[in-house]
């Protein structure tokens, strides 16, 4: 007696319509079988090992074989009797449907179809994102409402209320596929959504980094088929999308923590017990083991329980999950959130695993160290990694270090050591310690710290040095969505406040910003320079790729260039309040015979033979030329 | 016609009297020599080349020959014609006096003696300093005044004046050997003295750091034999010599600099450079060659040339010059002033030339780094330092990170975050960067720094929880004098207010601090305080070499555990302003099974089955028993 039940991710109305979608599945799971995980894979990995997730009431009874003279490598029972964990053999398999036989005393009892399915071609071998792009991170509830009818989902808890701040306001990735172009016309070839899976939480679920399904899209975002939309319609446009995984916690309302395999799925202590978020343990040769323990298996909220990656179930789960997503999403990258809580080596196991499937990929991982050395010993063949033999694997780092620099600089006197613009001088200072200085992600703000336009009271002079210097300097710029028009908000509020929604995100908004008519003055003079800098820099390979040489700021003045064999670009910056005239002769190693330079913004001509004139609190960025 | 003249260094009263001792040198220098550096050498060094300064007029008209059928390796002229630098291979030479013949056209014009000296046993194998040692810095100057006869030298142009806060008053080496009870009292076991070489500048040459003859003591402080007797003095006592040596300047009076041998023998630029004190400009690959040069060439101040140790000439000068003084005056170890503030390269060298004479040869360098990566790139076979193929071949580095923290958490706040004593928890939680974390000279203050009795108001709880830290963490502690009596003095008042006389140094001075009797009730408790604290470290080699664990501190308390095998010390210290009770099972993993602690100061025991409850602003160091 057999039922069909599609997987809870699959909504009924849209099966109907779209039956011959391209990545469509339906699953006919057995009356005994509640869930299967992944719910089906692909053939031709290059890691074959696969270990499928079979759960149903007492499951963990049956002997498991499988069709096509395929060999089951492994098969793993644990304390929870609704539980069975089985490997198999892929290698040499093609794309197929298997047939799991399930037996009771040796007599059959059921039997379960499972899909290996065809690889996009060259799917292995994708191309992700790098120092050539420009990174747009947004918040999708708080972006754009694309579809009205999925505010509410119908099985999720907390429902639509746009007057809470905390609420939900049913932005969706309708939304976002409706404004790519916005996105794109500011330059931005990347877009980092933070997580989209389904977080049933009751409350503050808008966030959603407590996720309750990560094999589904949140129906308040839409459905697993938006999503691989949402990239398609991306690709067309020549743009990547990353994807904000999740590996430290799930949510509390998790089915599997419901009803936990093992209880080494998560990490428990006797009393409910929040980490330090001291991660100098992980390299602290004095750390007392009690610490270490905290910090890495200590949640951050009691209705996070925080995943165990060194229980090779979990992490084998982990790691097939953020692949599935790879391959039937088509994704260009991964940023792994609060990526140094978990336990160091399974966490480098799982990037190590994702990253041998796909070479070229890259995933950033929420590294929020301060202090270079420290932020290095997390990037991939560290040098500093290596003093204790740990390579994470994780290719890109953020760079909060710089982060903190342009959240104050634009406010510190001149002159003084160590402030203003000594601190972003100080920083490229220790760029030796990185293994991949190309490989930071760098950015003013995020949905996690102050917003930039509130901390300098919308001074958009200050906002312009802040973007002149992530369009210019090494590394993968990041934007939050929001402050290319002036959007501002005070974290003292709350995090909703630097959280809020787009204006001309919801039908009815009075502004909408999303388009130039749209645009107060003011949010146009923020669009116009963002969107004609980043517009600039996607085509400047010295920027992307080539040297930097900097020169100790004198006066709060900073000087660099960035060039290659076919480019030198020049920046100047005069963050003192006077303005200021520059000898350029001490730059005479970098202007070599250049004689003007062309400012890429407002297209003047300086003469840099002598000196140049700059005004206070502005930035000069200048093509050079002979 | 020859004439007989002592070397400058040697008084010719002196002379008279001491034709027997040990290390006395007559020297018969020919009427063409002035001067002959090393004025002497040793037989049996494991580097045989032994390069020779001939300085005289005219001098590099002859050729040179050497007797004992001793091989003349190299002889170098420069565009001076006053010198001639003659190279000369010693190996397998025994203690004897060779004579040079100065020939013209193939005519002997002069000859001139040359003495090679006998080494004294294991000589090459000299113990030196280390972690298990307590290092008291004094300025000789300011120290004692132990022979009024040189206050003013004869040939010296800054002459005794001791109202003027920067002038010289008349403190000496017989100051220091008649205090070295004193110093040992206080649980000392090493002095570093700062220079001691003739400074002959027309002010400030109380500091010494402009030096005018690196042969010879500045006879202010007494002769070059007074320096090696305060060794021989310090030796019967188990006590240990750090001369203070200057790699990256001179001073302008130096008899070379006036008649410089070479244009390269100091960094020279069109016009006077200063340097812009950037150091990171060494490991930047960003950075700009003329920002390097001016760190690297750029001088202190006019009066101090910027020796170039990139040139061989200078380099080899130098490292014999230091290598002299270790086998002359029986040196237990060095410290570098601005060590990377000379050229990388050269200075590495020199320490590695040093450093392969004596194998155990601890060198501490004045590494004014703020981040813990910059200042391990300096250590010897720093994991950092090898990022670039760099290694500085130094054994110890300065832990300025700590001093800074030293110098200002015990006025701040419990509970904030990157305060208080989590600044001592940081530095630490970063020991995996080092090579050698034995090998840190860990100090509060020294002659260039705030004085800590000063930042402090004289709270004498926060000066006894400062040296708490230093005798009890990983590294070699050191002691600025006159702190252990409670001395203070403003920097912003100028450097002579951080460098005050000793009370006792000189006759008349009504207080006597040398002595119990001598010192206010005060003084006693800052000197019972430090003496009972590093007098108790002397022996314990859990504090010396063992191992370290620490604890996350907690609203402004800090708890660590030095132990080995044998020992375990707990420390446990309340920089809030409240009366702490602290739960002890925490540290389990620590306390194992003991019982009690008895606090090495006030002698105190406590039972840490449960808790500790401890004082606002305090610290015990408790030594743990079953």
């Amino acid at each position: 007696m057999n039922k069909i039940i599609s997987l809870p991710f699959i909504n009924r109305s849209f099966l109907k319509k779209t039956t011959l979608f391209l990545f469509f599945m339906s699953l006919t799971l057995n009356a005994q079988i509640d869930r299967i995980e992944p719910p089906f894979w692909y053939a031709g990995m290059k890691n074959p090992e696969l270990q499928i997730l079979f759960y149903g009431k007492d499951i963990a009874q049956y002997q498991v074989s499988v069709s096509n003279g395929i060999k089951i490598t492994n098969v793993k029972r644990t304390e929870n009797p609704n539980y069975i964990f089985v490997t198999i053999d892929t290698k040499k398999v093609s794309s197929t449907d298997l047939l799991f036989t399930f037996k009771n005393n040796n007599k059959e009892a059921f039997t379960q179809k499972y899909s290996l399915k065809k690889r996009r071609e060259n799917s292995a071998q994708r191309k992700s994102f790098d120092s050539s792009d420009m990174m747009y991170l947004l918040m999708p509830d708080r972006f754009a409402n694309g579809n009205r009818n999925n505010d509410s989902g119908e099985i999720t808890t907390e429902k639509y209320n746009r007057e809470l701040p905390g609420g939900r306001h049913g932005g969706d990735i309708e939304g976002i596929i409706k404004n790519l172009d916005y996105i794109s016309s500011l330059g931005a070839t990347t877009i980092w959504s933070t997580p989209l899976c389904e977080d049933n939480d009751a409350a503050f679920s808008y966030h959603t980094y407590g996720q309750s399904d990560v094999y589904k899209i949140d129906p308040r975002y839409g459905t697993n088929e938006d999503y691989v939309r949402l990239a398609s319609e991306m690709h067309k446009k020549d743009m990547k999308l990353v994807m904000d995984y999740v590996t430290n916690h799930w949510g509390i309302e998790h089915w599997m923590i419901k009803d936990l395999p093992t209880r080494e799925w998560i990490n428990q202590f006797e009393n409910y017990t929040q980490t330090n978020h001291k991660r100098t343990v992980v390299h602290d040769i004095n750390a007392s083991k009690i610490d270490t323990e905290t910090c890495l298996k200590g949640w951050f909220v009691p209705s996070m329980p925080d995943l165990n990656l060194s229980n090779p179930l979990a992490l084998k789960y982990l790691i097939q999950n953020a692949i599935w997503w790879i391959e039937y999403a088509n994704l260009d990258g991964l940023r792994v959130d609060t990526y140094n809580y978990s336990d160091p080596k399974g966490i480098a196991k799982w990037t190590k695993s994702i990253t041998d499937e796909y070479p070229r990929f890259n995933i950033v991982g929420e590294i929020t160290m301060r202090d270079q050395a420290q932020l290095s010993y997390w990037q991939k063949d560290s040098p500093i990694g290596k003093i204790q033999n740990f390579n994470s694997s994780l290719p890109t780092v953020m760079d909060f270090i710089l982060t903190d620099a342009l959240q104050s600089i634009f406010n510190e006197d001149e002159g003084t050591w160590e402030r203003g613009m000594m601190r972003v001088y100080d920083n490229f200072a220790n760029d030796f310690l990185y293994p991949n200085v190309n490989n930071l992600l760098i950015f003013a703000e995020n949905h996690d710290t102050k917003r930039i336009n509130q901390i300098y009271g919308n001074d958009i002079r200050k906002y312009k040095m802040a973007m002149a210097i992530l369009a210019t300097v090494r590394g993968i710029p990041q934007l939050y969505y929001g402050s290319e028009i002036g959007m501002a908000g005070d974290q003292n509020l709350g995090d909703a406040d630097i959280r809020k929604d787009f204006p001309g995100g919801w039908e009815g908004d009075e502004n909408n910003a999303f388009i130039k008519e749209g645009r107060t003055p003011g949010q146009n003079e923020y669009f116009d320079y963002t969107s004609k800098l980043f517009n600039w820099r996607k085509t400047k390979s010295a920027i992307h790729f080539g040297k930097m040489t900097h020169y100790i700021p004198e006066n709060n003045v900073y000087a660099y260039f960035r060039y290659n064999n076919s480019d030198t670009v020049m920046v100047l910056m005069n963050n003192s309040n006077e303005t200021r005239t520059i000898n350029t002769h001490r730059f005479k190693e970098n202007i070599k015979d250049f004689k003007t330079g062309k400012d890429v913004v407002s297209e003047l001509t300086f003469d840099i033979t002598n000196e140049i004139i700059i005004e206070p609190k502005s930035v000069l960025i200048l093509e050079l030329k002979k």
